[in-house]
């Protein structure tokens, strides 16, 4: 049996003058990336040269919308309408693809980015917002979600290609979402307790719970971070160790149906 | 011998809760929408119902990109280079043409609005810029631009779709640029006087300047306003002076190669 | 026995070309204005121009601080800090003071707007937020907040200068708070109607609820709107409904401790 | 003979999730520093933590204006009228001078920034409007520009305190203005260098133009900067220069009449 699996990673965060993460270094390391649109970040000339770095390190792009909201980096929760949710993801994706088209790169897929990607995940009104605005604008983009989410499942019902994404260095509650960043077991830093568990995600479809109990999990993609070099470290370590264990990492437009 | 002529206006230039214009009266009147885009007006939401609006009307929509500046509603002078002019016209025109897509519209031009307009129209540099997008991005859409301007004969070098816009209620100097508002001569007010004008742009390709010269000009679009019931009636009486004239008003995109 | 009551309204919402409310008229029937100071709404040009509208009509001013969130008129619920609601209240009415300043006038009194209002008026760490950043600031300044609410409580254990609001157009649930905008009763659009249910806020301290409890009610300020003719005229007959009742109508920080 | 000098420096630059600048090794060594208003950069969390770091170092606070583009950090050319200069101005230093306040910290000076520096330094529009403001706000506020400006010479006109403004890092042109950054000679790197230059233009009042002429030149205070370690370097040698050199480096409000 075959395994593949996607690892991808936010980019393009930073805004006019302003820097944020290691974009030159982690797309050698990753197959897909989720390029900011300007809201919570990035802007007009940073998405330019992104979708020029990752076209030149053959890294599939994806579109990452959020939130209205420089000042909070878009991790704020906000109240938005369906319609809203609708409009916000196009009008970014659409920015996206404007250079997209003009270096000739594919968008692959669109991954909601901090507050907005928390509520449209599991909130019924924003996931079909979401939903709708995919099917309208172009059905055959992929559409990068929490796995086993609310939005994953509808996705997957009204005939959207998904991409069900988990986390290598986050822990899991048993309903399936993630241990609060403020609790004990939120975070699994040393790559040699992450490498297994995704390695068991992706061959068995399972991950153990905080609580110790045994989840159903789907890994499509991976997500990894870019923000300084222990982050990259990690990646390069998951990364080999995937491959290592016979996992083909690849971008998820070349294994999703 | 057939004569065409487009009319163009700008609408969907409210934000948030804020409105301007009147969008559904100026519709029934125009060919062309050239549709704010979220910088220097308008926003995805009034984006998405105005595509709507103009689908429903059949008048063709165009992007029309300003410069970052919504306090200044994008009049204001700003300096920005040629890759900054290419790159926030790709951004402005993508994000709409992500509404088009949804719609099932057609983008049909593109047409820089107030400081990014004028700057862009006679210079060199942010005109190559503006041209390189487009070419980059889709080469068929037509880049409505000031009659004689320097953007319109580099972009006709090049092999782009130009339609040359003329404007019914504005003055022109002997070298083919509009009078300055704060000058005499700015303004032709009264239709019964703008309508000869651009008949004889149109059929004769010509127009009188403010000194009495007579000027070539090339008349594809005429751009109008709808901010108030007296504009959309100027409209309306410009559009039917035309057709009686025997000129037929069509979408550019119907006529120009 | 004598009463008082201040009337205010929020003004200066418009942002750079667009415009918003009647300010013009609205100023004439109020005694204070709350004065949006550049995030949910106003500019710099606004402010200016509007603490100069108030002064010249004896109005009394007080910031109006919002949500960084022009998009959504700062109506939207959004996620902030203790130490942001403190920040933001701050950064927005210092903006105001400058104008204040300038134009010799007296700041009165700060009132947040729509969503961060709801939000901080009852919430123990965004009021703790506000009342740290007024005491710090400036201990005179009166802080205007819904009628019972836990912020009024709070500001007045530490010993700020407190205006109790009501709203002479909206109803009441028996707990104090309004009823829903989406629930039957939640306006009391007839003057005839509101004009008495305010005269016993003010005479009684009592209002009755919308299933016809009795409730405590302390009424400093009622809260008034301009958006429109309609709504001018409702002020007006509120206001003067008021003086034939013997309530004497002027600022809050004429007759508050 | 006594001489004074002061030291200023930029900081507060970051935004939101983004950081800029050496913020807490700057503030070590100079003596005034301009804190950036939310506009081209900066925002009211960075202003309140950026006044209390100035006040724990006894460094003099100023506000630092820029134009309303924080795409372009601020320094993009800009068109602007005298009313939205005076307007644009105050609603910033207002903004810091809530922090100030808050903190028990004077405000010391006012400083534009970027593009709106260098064009109302020499604009008789800007220069009056920046004037104008001061003047209406606070006549105590030192007002901080380039030194033998025209806004330097009309604010010592309109009895306004100064503080004349040199350059360390910087050539200068035969009529004082400072030599184009893309020019030989408009850089002055390393310390050893720069150092006579401004002992000579504290205890001399002079210094030499790029094309050898002996000018006049005012310098209540010099301008340096906080990048990077580089920049800190040059910034001790500067200071511990000038001390031995026997000049007093000190707050301009200490010595400024």
């Amino acid at each position: 049996m075959e395994y593949f699996v996607d690892l991808n990673s936010d980019i393009g965060e930073g805004f006019g003058s302003y820097t944020m993460g290691m974009d030159e270094e982690i797309v050698k390391h990753v197959t897909s990336i989720n390029l900011a649109c300007g809201w919570h970040a990035g802007d007009a000339m940073i998405m330019d040269k992104t979708v020029a770095l990752a076209k030149a390190h053959g890294v599939r792009v994806g579109s990452h919308p959020g939130y209205p909201d420089l000042l909070g980096f878009g991790r704020r929760a906000m109240t938005i309408t369906r319609d809203e949710a609708k409009n916000y993801m196009l009008y970014q994706t659409g920015a996206l693809k404007a250079f997209c088209d003009a270096h000739g790169v594919k968008l692959q897929h669109m991954k909601l980015h901090g507050g907005f990607y928390n509520k449209a995940c599991n909130d019924p009104e924003l996931a079909a917002g979401i939903i709708d605005g995919i099917e309208a604008f172009d059905k055959s983009i992929i559409l990068m979600v929490l796995s086993g989410s609310l939005i994953a499942k509808e996705a997957k019902a009204r005939g959207l290609r998904v991409s069900e994404e988990v986390f290598a260095d986050r822990g899991y509650n048993a309903d399936g979402t993630l241990v609060n960043r403020k609790l004990p077991g939120a975070f699994v830093k040393d790559p040699k307790e992450a490498l297994p568990r995704v390695i068991k995600m992706i061959k068995e479809g399972k991950v153990t719970a905080v609580d110790g109990t045994e989840i159903d999990i789907k890994a499509d993609s991976i997500c990894v971070h870019g923000d300084n070099p222990e982050a990259i470290e990690f990646v390069k370590q998951i990364r080999k160790g995937l491959e290592d264990a016979g996992i083909t990492v690849k971008a998820v437009d070349d294994f999703i149906k």
